[in-house]
C-alpha cells in the first residue's frame, strides 16, 4: 500500500495538456490533469455525461461557462460542474504548472 | 456557479475531527476532514464497504493497515485503500491541521 504523490513526477515537456488517471471503478474516475498555460479551444465547449468535481492544487485557471459566467480558480479552489453544463477552460497561469484533480461521477448507477 | 476553497472556513475549534461532504451522488461521496493531532481509537479500525481515495492537502499523517504496514502521507500523498482493507489513522501532525480530501467510491453499480 505504498502512496503517491501528486506535485511529484511531473514531465518536463507540457507542450500539451497531461491527463492521467489515478484511479477509478465504473461509476468514477479520479484524474489528475497537469496545465501550463493551455486553454479549450475557441469553439470546444466540455459538455460531459457525468458531473465533474474539480479542484486547483496548485497554480490559478478560469472556467467559463457558455452563460459567459467565469469562475477564477486558485489553489484550493473547488467547484462542481454538473452534467450538461456547457464549460471550457479559458485561462490557465502561463509561467508555472497548474496541477487539478478531477473526480468524474455518474448520478445515477451504472451510467 | 461559485467556487469555494478547501483552505476556508476551517473551525477554530477542531476538538473533535470535522467531517464534511463537498459533493455526493448514488455512486461516490467527496468529503474533507480536518484533523489535529487525532487518530482512530486503539481498538478501531475502518472497514468500508466502499472504496476510499484519499489526499492529504495540508499537514502530515500516517495510516496503518491491520497488517501492521503503514503509509506516512505528507502534502500532496494519495493511497487508494480498496472497501473492506481494515484501516486505521495511527497519527496526524499535532500542531497543525491536516486537510484530506477523501473519495468514497462503490465499484460496482448501485453498491
Amino acid at each position: 500500500m505504498n502512496s503517491e504523490n501528486i506535485f511529484q513526477s511531473i514531465p518536463d515537456n507540457i507542450d500539451k495538456e497531461i491527463f492521467e488517471t489515478l484511479a477509478q471503478s465504473n461509476n468514477v474516475k479520479i484524474e489528475r490533469i497537469i496545465s501550463k498555460g493551455h486553454q479549450s479551444p475557441e469553439s470546444g465547449w466540455y459538455d460531459e455525461t457525468r458531473n465533474e468535481w474539480v479542484i486547483v492544487l496548485k497554480g490559478e485557471a478560469i472556467i467559463e461557462y457558455e452563460s459567459g459566467e467565469q469562475a477564477k480558480l486558485v489553489e484550493g479552489s473547488f467547484i462542481n460542474i454538473p452534467a450538461h453544463t456547457k464549460h471550457r477552460v479559458s485561462w490557465t497561469k502561463p509561467d508555472t504548472e497548474t496541477v487539478w484533480l478531477a473526480v468524474h461521477y455518474s448520478s445515477a448507477p451504472g451510467q
